[in-house]
C-alpha cells in the first residue's frame, strides 16, 4: 500500500482555489451550536456589553479558531457536545485579544468595519475585552476539565506575553527573524494550537494525539500570521478588510521588513531607518516600502516561509486516518497560505 | 453567658485609632510567602512585564485583599499552604484591574506614584494587565479546585461588568443610589467577597461558613468603596496617595454627588449639571463641590452608609469563635470606615 502524501497545492484535482468551504461544510451544524453559546453567553445586564461584543463577535469573522476545535474533534470521531462550549471559549479569548489589540494599535478598521474603540472608545473596548476574557474562564470552569483549563490559561498568558513582546519590538530595526517567530508563535499560534489540542482532551485521546493536533494548529497559526504580515505589503482595504500599510505605519517589525532590511543596500537601509522610526510613513513612503519588499523578494520569501510551516501543519496530521475531516483540515492550510495570491 | 457584641468603634479600650496593624501582625508570615509567590510568578522572559507589574505590585499597596484571604483562613484554623498561591491570584486580579482602571480613567497618580500608563503608556498597561489576569488563572489551575476557579472566574466577570456599568454611568446625574450600589458591589465588593470565601473552600468548611465570609468581605468592600468615594471630596494627594477631586473631574456619579444633587436647591442642581457634564471642573469648581457635599451632609451620610455596611460585615462574623483572627478582622472594618476622619 502506498502512503497518502499531501503536498501543499498538490492534492486537488484541477487548479481550483483552496478554500475554507470544506471545513465550513464539515462543521456547519456544530458551528451553529457554538454560535448559540456565544450569543447566549455574551449577554449581560449591562447593555453596552452585548452591544459592543456583538459588533465584533456577530460580525464577519471567519470563526477560524472555533472551527479548528470542531474539525479536530471530528477528526478524532468525538461524538459528545463539550467542544461546543469550549470552542466558544476560544472565540471569546480571541475576541478579547482583538478588542485590546485595536486599542493598543489605535486601529480604526477591522474586517472592513469601524473598530469598537473608534465607535465606543478605548475604555469600553478594554473593559468589554476583560469581560469576555473572564466569561471565557467561567465557561471553561463549567466544562470542568482542569486539563483544558490548564491549556487555555497557559495559552492566554503566552498570548499576552507575545503581545508585550511585539510592543517592545516596535520601531526597532534590530529585531531578528528568530524574535519575530517568537512573537507570532505566542500572539497567534498559541491559540491555534490550544484550539486544536483541547479537542483531543475532550475526545480523551492520548498525549500523542494531543501533541499532533497542537503541532497542526501551531504551524498553521504561524503560516497564517506570516501570510497576514505579507498581505500588509501587497493588499488593500478591499481585499483584506483591514488597511494595507498598517504594520508599516505602526513601525511593526514583521518578516517582510526584516528581510528587506537585511537584504537592502545602503540606500534601502537608510529608507527603512527613517520609515520604521516613523519619520517616513506617508502614502508615497508606503509605495516605496512595497517596491523594496517586492524587489528584495521579501514578500515572496515570507510566503515561502508560510508554506514551510503550512507543510509542517499538514504533516502533523500524518497519523490520522484519511476522511472528510482530514481533507478539510489540509485544505484549510492551503487556504491559509494561498490567501495572498 | 452573655453574648459578645462587637459594635463599630465600641470595642477597643481608650480611643486609639483603629488600624490594620493587628491583621498585618496576624498574617505577617503568610504574607511573606504570598509576596514570594507574587514576585516569582510575575516573572517573564519579556523584561517589560516584571518591570511594569513590579512598579505596582511591589509598590506600596496595602495587600488588603490577599490579607483578607489569609486572615479568613486563620479564622477557620486552616493549617495548609494552598491559600498562599490563591491569595497571590487575588492580588494579581486586583492589580490587573488597577492597570486597566488607570487606562480607562487616564489617571496619572496612584498610591502617590506616577501610574504605569503614564510611565510606559496605555498599550503596555493594557497588555501587562492581560498577562497578570491570565497568570492568575494559571495559578488557580495549579491549585486545582474547580470550586475556587468558579468563585474567582465569576468574580472577575462581575468586576468587568461593574466597570462597564460605571463607565456608562459617567456624567449622568440621573444615576440612583441603587445603581451606584450595584456598581461598587460589582467593581469592588465582589473581589473582597471572593477573597474571603475561598479561604472557607480551602479549609473545607461548609456552605454556611463560605456564605458568612462572603458576606463579611462583600460588606467590607462596599464600606471600603463608600469611604474611598467620600475621601475624594475631603482629602488631598498627601493623605490619600491619589488626587482628591479625581472622581469630580471625571464626572463619576459617586454617592456624595448623588446625595448632594438630590438634596440641593435649584442653584446647587444647576452647578452639578454643569460640573458633572464636565463644563465646570476647575479648582474653584471643585472647592464649590466640596462646599456643597459638606453643607448637604452628603459626605457625612456617605460615611454613615459605610458604617452601616461595616457593621453588617462585623455581624457576619458572629458565628465564628473569638480570638486574634476575629479581633483583627473586626478592627480591619473599623479601620476601613475610620479612614476619612
Amino acid at each position: 500500500m502506498s502512503a497518502t502524501v499531501h503536498h501543499l497545492g498538490g492534492h486537488r484535482i484541477g487548479n481550483s482555489q483552496p478554500s475554507l468551504d470544506p471545513m465550513l461544510a464539515l462543521v456547519a451544524n456544530d458551528l451553529n451550536l457554538v454560535n448559540a453559546v456565544i450569543l447566549d453567553r455574551m449577554q449581560s445586564n449591562i447593555p453596552l456589553i452585548p452591544e459592543l461584543a456583538g459588533h465584533l463577535i456577530a460580525g464577519r469573522g471567519k470563526r477560524m479558531r472555533p472551527m479548528l476545535t470542531l474539525a479536530s474533534a471530528q477528526l478524532l470521531g468525538y461524538s459528545g457536545a463539550r467542544h461546543h462550549k469550549l470552542a466558544a471559549c476560544v472565540e471569546f479569548i480571541h475576541t478579547a485579544t482583538l478588542l485590546h489589540d485595536d486599542v493598543v494599535d489605535s486601529s480604526d478598521l477591522r474586517r472592513g468595519k469601524r473598530t469598537a474603540n473608534i465607535i465606543w472608545g478605548n475604555p469600553a473596548s478594554v473593559l468589554v475585552g476583560d469581560f469576555l476574557f473572564s466569561r471565557s474562564f467561567e465557561l471553561m470552569v463549567e466544562d470542568g476539565s482542569l486539563k483544558v483549563l490548564k491549556i487555555l490559561s497557559n495559552a492566554s498568558a503566552v498570548i499576552a506575553e507575545g503581545e508585550v513582546n511585539q510592543l517592545t519590538a516596535v520601531r526597532r530595526l534590530d529585531i531578528s527573524e528568530e524574535r519575530y517567530l517568537d512573537i507570532i508563535g505566542a500572539k497567534t499560534a498559541a491559540l491555534f494550537a490550544a484550539a486544536c489540542r483541547i479537542a483531543a482532551v475532550v475526545a480523551e485521546r492520548g498525549e500523542s494525539d494531543e501533541a499532533a493536533l497542537d503541532a497542526y494548529g501551531r504551524n498553521l497559526g504561524i503560516a497564517f500570521q506570516l501570510v497576514d504580515d505579507a498581505i500588509d505589503y501587497v493588499s488593500d482595504a478591499s481585499t483584506m478588510g483591514k488597511d494595507a500599510g498598517n504594520d508599516f505605519r505602526e513601525g511593526k517589525m514583521t518578516l517582510p521588513v526584516i528581510l528587506a532590511y537585511a537584504r537592502g543596500n545602503e540606500e534601502a537601509r537608510g529608507f527603512w531607518k527613517e520609515a520604521i522610526s516613523g519619520r517616513r510613513i506617508a502614502d508615497a513612503d508606503f509605495a516605496e516600502a512595497v517596491r523594496l519588499v517586492q524587489s528584495s523578494h521579501a514578500v515572496d520569501d515570507t510566503l515561502a516561509r508560510a508554506r514551510h510551516y503550512g507543510q509542517r501543519a499538514i504533516d502533523a496530521l500524518g497519523g490520522f486516518a484519511c476522511g472528510a475531516a482530514k481533507e478539510a483540515m489540509v485544505e484549510a492550510v492551503e487556504f491559509a497560505v494561498a490567501r495572498a495570491y
